[in-house]
């Protein structure tokens, strides 16, 4: 990169890249699930929660703790599908950008 | 920033101060609630879940769509607090470093 006007267009054309990707994730649907599905969790990509589905029948006031751990657990599942695809999008983000490695 | 030595050292300042930072928020717990506290999420900065907690009184098969919405509520919560925190840290990342502004 030899002149800062260079350096410029790139980090502009970056920050347009960027834009593009985090409405595609606004877009994306994730859903997390435990207990085979008892549990759901749906959010975006941009971890929006979007809705909580729970099957009537792990709805028991003499288990309470065994419904807190089905949602603690499809809402662990729902933020690493949730990560995931931020980070494989965000990934493609430096492709053919000429940046030193490891910047990102 | 006069040569590239001078830069590569402000990078990895930057990448040092970043790990110190990313161990701080897996420190931090934030807590979301819903309902005036009848259910409760607890997480680390970092989006790691630790703790679901509701009281039996909205655990209720007739009413299974009230405590979907309370859950709903709580995450969006915990989330907004989660991400405040983070970026409360991040932040203060960049202080001192002579970056172009817009960079971050």
């Amino acid at each position: 990169m030899k002149n800062p006007f260079e350096a410029m267009k790139q980090l502009k054309k970056l920050q347009e890249k960027m834009a593009k990707i985090e409405e595609e994730l606004e877009q994306t649907l994730v859903e997390g699930t435990a207990g085979g599905g008892v549990v759901k969790i749906v959010m975006t990509a941009k971890e929006e929660v979007k809705e909580v589905k729970i099957d009537p029948e792990v709805v028991n006031k003499d288990e309470v703790d065994i419904l807190e751990d089905l949602i603690a657990a499809a809402l662990r599942d729902a933020l690493t599908k949730a990560k995931e695809k931020s980070a494989e999008k965000m990934g493609s983000l430096t492709d053919g950008l000429p940046l030193p490695p490891g910047l990102f």
